[in-house]
């Protein structure tokens, strides 16, 4: 049986409305491998597709036809917590309540099992905060609402996955924040996402902070005082992890194949790699959840909202990760 | 006129004979566009024809013939300092004081404006320091032969080019070595050179240092401290620049043509970017020198040396980017 899952609509007054259009309506090869229902509003879909000149049928279902609807044409879940007269381009609580609402069923559909994983378009954090929603971003929406311990990013631009040991802290605290206990825990999180998302006896690399790796202390001692001790522990407890490699070879060696993935230590090492590599097919899943979840790795982008030029690919591509890694 | 580059045989114990070799016997295209000329030994390029199988003629001709001489096959300055019992894959004295002479050599011909540019094949510190050669590396030897006050490593990856503030400094010393001033005085350095290896009316972007570029000071402040005033003087000096652009985008938008070059702040940051997106491909050039020196930017490798397994791509490219960038 095909895997269901839910494609949240993203904050109405963005991009995700016309990119959700077009993933689902021009790419008919994802549909032979997966079902898709849409989180959001049907009638701001019809409208976008009229402005995108876009021919489609939108159906609504209710949501205990989940499972047997196979209709042709895109599916909604119709969901409208609060009266709106939407347009495109703003930030404003209604698209905060909204996106967060598209948000809370999906999840709620996975708990149930009816669906397989949800794949996310954009919201924008300053809409939330209008709509007086008590969470900062889909990170910590997956997290809190499925009382989850610990999440971690995976970023995937075709074979090269990262992870991040840590994201959105200053870059002078980034060395201070090595841990080696964390970091060992950090490496056993990877290798179980790793399993989980059906990549059997996985291979680790480590990313290094300094330049070649600090060359024996030469140009930094964090990878003999803190890495290489973290490496070496998790190695006696059965971690399949080397390093660690210098960060200027360890993410082409990933993509050439030597390594299943690669932690890196802080945002931007992993970021770079990632979307200079291939921007517009870098796709974030969120791992420790108790299902998939994956993402765009874009913003609302209120400029160009409604106006046929956003690009739906990263979208493509993060509902081709739901279907090749779902469990 | 054809320009003439020297290619130097890089340390003759390590991949340098194999990759010169192949780059220059494999490659008819490269040859209508330049004339080149190994300084380095024919009885060694001879040899290691023979381990490689490869048929091809190798000419020794007297330093005063370099402009006149159209031989086909390859063509040899043979620079012999010292008698020498070569075998592969070793550190050796013999093998530094040979890397030293050939590049040298090289030097000379360009200040004599016998030749355009040089192109670099690997060598080694261990080996250089063995044979009490007084320089740590290829930057150093450049840069003290031929008396230049600031040099500056370019990299190119296809259409992305990346210059560097800072290089083999410790991670943890990255912000502390952010400066107005030097940051102002290496954007005007990145605008002249790239006037010099002929692109006109540069665009630069300068990359961001904290992650989203620190989202107005909530994560670092570095960018409103120091990077924003920078631009800000830069812009007033007519340097074309924007920025601190958020490093996870700046590399993508100059890969699509938005930038003619990014100035990355540390090692890693354009390392990543360069290599992830293209390793094989990414070519060093040495800007602040009297002419162009381009360089493969791998080792000696002297674990494969004479085994026929190295590969020549980075030669060629940058024998390609010589052609390309020469004045």
């Amino acid at each position: 049986m095909k895997p269901i899952f839910a494609v949240t609509m993203g904050d109405p007054c963005g991009i995700g409305p016309e990119i959700v259009l077009k993933a689902l309506a021009k790419y008919p090869d994802i549909h032979n491998n997966c079902r898709l229902i849409v989180c959001g509003s049907a009638d701001i879909l019809k409208k976008t597709a009229g402005l995108i000149n876009l021919s489609v049928d939108i159906h609504t279902i209710p949501e205990d036809n989940i499972s047997n609807n196979h209709s042709n044409g895109i599916i909604c879940l119709d969901i409208d917590p609060v009266t709106f007269d939407h347009s495109f381009g703003n930030i404003s609580a209604a698209g905060g309540k909204h996106s967060f609402a598209y948000i809370k069923k999906a999840i709620e559909l996975s708990q149930k099992k009816k669906i397989n994983g949800v794949v996310t378009a954009p919201i924008n954090k300053k809409s939330l905060k209008a709509g007086d929603i008590p969470y900062l971003d889909h990170t910590e929406i997956f997290t809190k609402l499925t009382s989850s311990q610990r999440t971690m990013t995976l970023f995937v631009t075709g074979d090269l996955r990262v992870f991040f040991y840590s994201r959105h802290i200053p870059f002078k605290d980034i060395s201070a924040a090595l841990d080696i206990r964390d970091l060992v825990e950090s490496l056993s999180d990877c290798r179980r996402y790793l399993t989980q998302i059906g990549i059997n006896e996985p291979k680790l690399a480590l990313a290094a902070l300094n330049p070649h790796g600090g060359e024996k202390g030469l140009f930094g001692t964090e990878e003999m005082d803190i890495l290489e001790p973290a490496v070496d522990q998790a190695v006696k407890l059965g971690i399949p992890v080397v390093g660690p490699v210098p960060a200027d070879s360890v993410f082409h060696l990933a993509k050439e194949g030597h390594y299943d993935a690669v932690l890196s230590l802080y945002h931007d090492q992993g970021h770079i790699a990632a979307k200079t590599y291939d921007f517009h097919r870098t796709v974030s899943l969120t791992m420790g959840l108790p299902f998939l979840r994956t993402s765009v790795d874009h913003g609302t982008a209120f400029d160009i909202a409604g106006k046929n030029i956003a690009s739906e690919i990263s979208l493509v591509e993060a509902i081709k990760a739901a279907i090749r890694y779902y469990w």
